[in-house]
C-alpha cells in the first residue's frame, strides 16, 4: 500500500470520456450543431483534440454516443420494458406522453435535433442509429404489442413493425417538422385513433 | 416598333430567378447542404451574390423556394387534388406509392433531405414550410378523407388531422431515418393497417 497510488489509467480515461460527452451535449445546446466543433468540445472538456479523435471518427459519432449516455442516464442505464398493466391504450399513452415531455425539454430537444440532422445526411450514422437505438427500442415496443395480441387485444395478423410506425411515428414527425403543437392530448389522440382504427366496425 | 427593343427587366429577372433556383437544386445534389454556398450558387447561375441576397435571406429560404419550384413542375404548377375513385384504399395506395417513388429518386432525395434538415433547426423556416407546403397538401389529403367519411367509409368521429398523420407520416419517417426499406409494399401495408385499424372488429 503505497501512500501515493498511481492514478488508475482506465478510470482516468473514463473520466475524460464522460467529460467529453457532457461537454458535447452542453455545447450543442448552446451553439447548435452547425457551430459545434471538436476544438470547442476539447476546450470545454479540458482534453486535447487528439484524445477526441482517437475515440470518435466525427462529431456526429461523438454526439451519438453523448446522446446514448443521456438516454441511458434517464432510465438508470437499463433499456426498460414498456409498462404492461393489461390496458394497452393506457400503457401506450403513458409512454407517448413521456416522450412528448422529453421532446419538449430543452435539455433533450437540441441534441436530438442535431442527431436527427446527422442521421438524415449520413447513411453510416443512420445504420448505427438503427442498430444501436431504433432496433432495441422497437423490440421493446413490439414485445408490448405481442403481449396485447396474445391477449386478443390486437388483430392476429397485424404487422407489428407497421403498428409501431403508426403508434410512435406521428409524435416524432410533429416534433421534427413543427407542424403542430406537441401535447399530451395529441399523444392520446394518436393512440386512440391508431388502436380504434380508421374504419367503422363491421356490422 | 424599334429594331432593338430594350430587354424586358421583369422577364430578365425571372430568367435570373429560375437560373438561381435550378443552380441551387443541382448544387445541393452534388455537394450536399453543408457545403452549399451562396457564392457557389451565384457562380453556377451566372449572377452576382448580391442578386441572391436581394431576393433570399438565407440559403435555407432559397432552397425552400427551389424545392417548391421542383414540386410545382412535377404537377404542372397545380396543387392537384387526391384521386377519388370511391375506393379509398386504392386511392391512398396510389398516392403513397408515388411518394415512395419520388423519395427514392436521387433528384428529389438530396434537396428534400437538405430542406428537412433546415426545418428541424430553423423555426422560422419550419413555420414557412408548414404554411406554404404542409398545410395546402394536408388540406387536399383531408378533403379526400372527408369525402370517404361522407360515404360512410370512415368512422364519423375520426380526427382527420390525426388520420393524415397516421397515413402519411410513416413513409416520411422511414425515408428520413432510413430505418427500413422504402418500398411500394410498405406503402400498401401502412394504408391497409391504418385503414383496418389495429383492433379486431367488434363482435
Amino acid at each position: 500500500m503505497s501512500k501515493k497510488a498511481a492514478p488508475d489509467p482506465s478510470r482516468r480515461s473514463e473520466t475524460a470520456r464522460r467529460a467529453i460527452l457532457t461537454a458535447a451535449l452542453d455545447l450543442v445546446g448552446e451553439v447548435g450543431y452547425a457551430k459545434l466543433s471538436i476544438e470547442g468540445i476539447a476546450a470545454a472538456a479540458g482534453v486535447g483534440k487528439q484524445t477526441i479523435y482517437r475515440w470518435w471518427p466525427s462529431k456526429g459519432a461523438l454526439l451519438f454516443d453523448a446522446f446514448l449516455t443521456l438516454a441511458g442516464e434517464g432510465d438508470d442505464g437499463q433499456s426498460a420494458a414498456l409498462p404492461d398493466t393489461g390496458d394497452l391504450a393506457a400503457d401506450l399513452k403513458l409512454v407517448l406522453r413521456a416522450t412528448v415531455e422529453e421532446l419538449n425539454d430543452p435539455r433533450y430537444d437540441q441534441p436530438m435535433r442535431a442527431l436527427h440532422t446527422e442521421i438524415v445526411h449520413d447513411p453510416a450514422l443512420a445504420a448505427d442509429y438503427a442498430k444501436r437505438l431504433d432496433e432495441p427500442m422497437r423490440e421493446l415496443k413490439k414485445e408490448r404489442l405481442r403481449s396485447a395480441r396474445d391477449a386478443g387485444q390486437l388483430a392476429a395478423d397485424v404487422d407489428l413493425d407497421v403498428a409501431v410506425d403508426l403508434l410512435f411515428g406521428p409524435v416524432l414527425n410533429r416534433w421534427l417538422q413543427r407542424t403542430g403543437p406537441l401535447t399530451a392530448e395529441y399523444a392520446d389522440q394518436v393512440v386512440d385513433t391508431a388502436l380504434r382504427g380508421l374504419r367503422p366496425r363491421e356490422p
